[in-house]
């Protein structure tokens, strides 16, 4: 099985830029272990277990926490699929199968 | 502290009708005791800490995957503030206090 | 055909209390004319086609951007249906016909 | 300005597979001409003014219809932020400046 988490997470009460925030989500992911992905818009995990994604999640927002974020968004998008594996790589692949190189 | 979750969820391999799936779904997050609102676009519950609304989305999803979904997609949205209650019917309620009555 | 888009936008670059610009972004939404229902985590409209529902995304950011919003975050989601109609009541009444009773 | 639109697109009415319509959503973005990602999970695209993004989605959206698409499910989020340029690039290097090299 694969999960593909695409996850963005961030204070909305700490004035407008949040990078510094930002940063510290993505370390949590980058620790985790599981293959990620940084992009302009959020970071995207892959794990063999939702669980498994889920607890990433949490433990992003219990940084924030740490960090005096009153309130925290976050949009989620799970994409599941069994009888799969390394789509972090494989669905770019896929689409350039159909219409030739993108950029990514 | 009040966690506000908004969430979809649906498998993507079963054809052009989805209301038998969320059904399920629904029945998952009704039983689960947490005050609830389901709209035409996600369902909404609201818990006291994210690991419960999260451990309320992954039983959805192991609904899902007993029904011999091979794919599911879903979107979760968070809204986790300290130090609020009741935010399901309230944050409705404070738009309302600045506009006048709103289609709900 | 029928067009439903859950939206929210708010802006980031001001404060924990969004509901001030909210309310502003809602009441863009109410003078629509268009079908509509305000939830706790967002607002759903429904259209005939994609490019009105768009107009009105559209509207809701200008209203925010004349107040002053430096920075602005904003997630749509649309479901889009050929040959359907009303489905702002359709889509939770045919949910309850397979499970009875929800909280909406 | 600098309107950031991540955009996930797809029929919900088509089998398991997606890639051969979800190709055809990248090929009108490519098109464009207007700087973009490739994710594993959604495109993403830099334009001056959220309705060139708006515009983009209108025809991503079009070519699903004409390839006889029943349903369509589609998420967008905008983060669209007065006084920057480059975001597709900047943001990433921003939470670089903060956290060291991040897979990207």
């Amino acid at each position: 099985m694969s999960v593909l988490l695409e996850m963005s997470m961030f204070p909305t009460d700490h004035g407008e830029s949040k990078s510094e925030y930002v940063a510290q989500v993505i370390k949590v992911i980058r620790d985790s272990g599981y293959p990620y992905q940084l992009t302009p818009m959020a970071t995207i995990i892959e794990t063999d277990k939702m669980s498994e994604a889920m607890a990433v999640a949490q433990k992003c927002y219990e940084v924030l926490e740490d960090l005096e974020c009153n309130r925290v968004y976050a949009t989620l998008k799970f994409d599941i699929r069994k009888g799969k594996k390394n789509r972090l790589k494989g669905k770019v692949a896929s689409v350039e199968k159909h219409i030739g190189e993108v950029a990514k």
